[in-house]
């Protein structure tokens, strides 16, 4: 990876080079033998202004392939910028099922405004692919596939396939239908080109087509690739008609996103904390502000339990009158605080880690995770500090539990953040942290803190 | 999915009655319309001698498909019991980095029996491939790629490519190597088959090449692969000398596998035990001794951690001569004992389920992990009733907060599995549980029980 990441600055300083003195057909030349993603990733690095500049000059099908890639907000920037007519052919270049991920991100103004630039059967495609759910397997189809009617002969269908092949996400499967657009069988690329000439179709096809409905799941989709083995899967309505293909490289992103899905529901978070998280651009406001919304309802259904966990204890402590005991039965709530957000903000911190190569994730994540810590801490501290003054009638002790709370809070989420990325810098690699040692180390951490904040403050109350 | 389960059942009555009435020929024309993963299906729902009915009249290209798809143990088994040059020609159809995967799981004597089978030119690729480690991209790449000279033209290249087509992984890319064997470019097939007759093989291909080391790290292959949608990626020696490639299904089968090692760390549990939880045969015996032997180690970390926080918060309770105020202090290392064992319990069993279609998980799982929790429980219980009797120095106390421990364990190991298992039977679908969830109810359950059995034997000792 080192290897790239200096390939990659090198990169950089070129193409910022040519830019400032206006070497634009050099720059075109040195962009040539490079991939799009390579040019995305240099891109991503450039000032607003270079950004532009570097995208005007691109070739018109790989301005698509990086529109295709990249979010909503740079494909607004860079089409109310750019020449319209210009615009109106990098879209036309693009491929529709990443044009209409972009567009359903939009205001509904908006997209119409774009969808009038395409030319009509774009439009109508693009306008049937927006009416599907996002986790339908018709959410992540294209329309670019290449189709032949089963009568035509094999000589026949390549002429087709070459005159379609521009359009089209694969040409490695040919998908083969009747009179009526239903879906009757498919061919390989490796079948049809090994063929004969006058062979019709209809006899050359395999008709055991695995496909699925545009209503279906999407991981019904991921599924029937990864067990079959395909490079794209075949998407029909409930009468059999054609609708759309789903490519493997679709399928490949599907699982990414779905893995990481788990994995914050695991942790107690949500797809929007994701969201902002892994946008480049966001601010460490929107950051901690998202982290708190997707967090706060976890830790108040943790609270919940640990509440009731005190209230129990305090049922069964058979001593009479001794207000610090009752005190002890809090211990379980506050290291259950700190030890969840710890949990969360280190699965959090992992995830991040795993999805970004760049250094752009360092310590100051653990400050940003020390606020989160901090914000939520304070609402828990609160109600718990309130429950205890309820319960035990002693203020001073609901403080102290109100202090434990916050302190084990803002402690836990920034040892859960800190760790990952302190094994990360000694290790290079991205370890895993086993969530049993995780909440080991919390919970241990939050008793020693426990027991120098009891100290501290207790000692002459109870004493 | 119900759709392909009736498809399922019914091709194994019928493929049942087939082989009990000997009507071959029917037979093999009913399969012949079948995928190789639905014809394994079925293999696995037959009895032993009609598997090996049923082997013996397939195809060979079948057979090899199977033999790739299906466990070292069908493989070994299958082998012995077929006609040795029938086996000889179901391997040399079989794809190596498969062929490879097998032979690393049988014994050396076995492997070298198999590999002595095989015709010169793949026994010594297969050697090759064995050479490497599994994590490595060299462990999971085929050498069944298209290689082609840069001198070539386009014609002699695709006459070339016909060929060899039939040994290929993909022919999708042709890779284009120098008179050194350096892999020099790479051509879709695409560009070839749309080129003219005549153009040199070195005009025409794309000279950057995005490929991996073959000691790289297969997370590498999987990132490329998935950051430039490729359909498969080339491995190349320090040298630059092509060495196999790695095809995007591969790729595919490495995500799977990584996404559940994940989760099996992050829950604290090892590979050892997915492998006996994902294996068709392993009796209940062999999954509790698996499990048990996977889950101790973290179990004991939480363990220590656990007491280390008991004896700390004994320390802080200023109030002297109470020992049921240091009783209260092993609350904490209680519930988190049970907390543990089912947070265990519940990822196992939300991995299981996900990863099989089929009805074989079902609540005698819940017995199953009953049993760990008893097998692991006992142990943690003996250790930390032996701790909490040095501390508290009372023998009805030490036993107390053992059969607690014990209870807890058991318990939090049942409904970590009887949860997911019971929202899967009510919604259809594996819902993934947040650990802040089951940590919850199990902190609930858990000081229920605790309240319950301290009551129980209790009451008379300390009032």
């Amino acid at each position: 990876m080192d290897r790239k990441n200096d390939d990659s600055r090198l990169l950089l300083e070129q193409v910022n080079d040519l830019l400032e003195n206006n070497k634009i057909l050099e720059l075109r030349e040195l962009l040539e033998e490079y991939h799009t993603m390579d040019i995305l990733d240099v891109m991503e690095n450039l000032d607003e202004e270079m950004k532009v500049k570097l995208f005007e000059v691109l070739p018109i099908d790989v301005s698509a392939s990086i529109l295709e890639e990249s979010g909503s907000d740079f494909f607004r920037t860079m089409l109310s910028l750019i020449d319209v007519q210009h615009g109106r052919n990098i879209l036309e270049q693009m491929s529709l099922d990443d044009l209409t991920d972009i567009l359903s991100e939009l205001e509904e103004d908006e997209r119409q405004r774009i969808i009038n630039l395409l030319n009509k059967e774009d439009a109508e495609d693009v306008r049937k692919l927006l009416g599907y759910e996002e986790e339908s397997t018709g959410g992540i189809m294209t329309t670019g596939y290449i189709e032949v009617n089963e009568n035509m002969t094999a000589k026949e269908a390549i002429e087709h396939m070459r005159k379609n092949a521009e359009d089209a996400e694969t040409i490695y499967y040919i998908y083969v239908v009747d009179n009526d657009e239903k879906l009757v069988g498919v061919l390989s690329l490796r079948e049809l080109i090994t063929a004969r000439d006058s062979v019709v179709v209809a006899d050359l096809m395999s008709e055991n087509i695995i496909s699925v409905y545009d209503d279906d799941d999407r991981e019904l989709a991921v599924k029937l690739v990864s067990k079959y083995d395909l490079i794209a899967i075949p998407v029909v309505d409930r009468d059999n008609i054609l609708r759309g293909i789903i490519t493997v490289d679709d399928i490949i992103d599907v699982m990414e996103e779905e893995a990481t899905e788990d994995l914050y529901k695991l942790a107690g978070s949500s797809e929007h904390e994701r969201d902002v998280a892994e946008k480049p651009d966001s601010t460490m406001l929107e950051q901690i502000v998202s982290s708190v919304r997707a967090r706060i309802p976890w830790l108040l259904l943790i609270l919940i339990g640990g509440l009731f966990t005190a209230i129990i204890l305090t049922k069964t402590t058979f001593v009479e009158g001794l207000t610090y005991v009752k005190f002890l039965c809090f211990v379980p709530v506050i290291l259950g605080m700190g030890g969840s957000v710890g949990m969360q903000s280190s699965s959090l911190t992992i995830m991040t880690l795993s999805n970004n190569d760049e250094e752009d994730i360092d310590f100051r994540t653990v400050l940003k995770e020390g606020a989160v810590g901090l914000i939520t801490g304070l609402v828990c501290s609160i109600i718990i500090g309130a429950m205890a003054y309820i319960i035990l009638h002693s203020l001073n002790m609901s403080i102290v539990i109100g202090i434990c709370v916050l302190i084990n809070m803002v402690v836990g989420a920034m040892i859960g953040s800190f760790t990952p990325l302190m094994l990360k810098h000694l290790s290079g690699d991205i370890a895993i942290i086993s969530s049993p040692l995780i909440s080991v180390l919390l919970d241990m951490i939050g008793v020693v803190l426990f027991f120098i904040i009891t100290t501290i403050f207790l000692s002459k109350i109870v004493s």
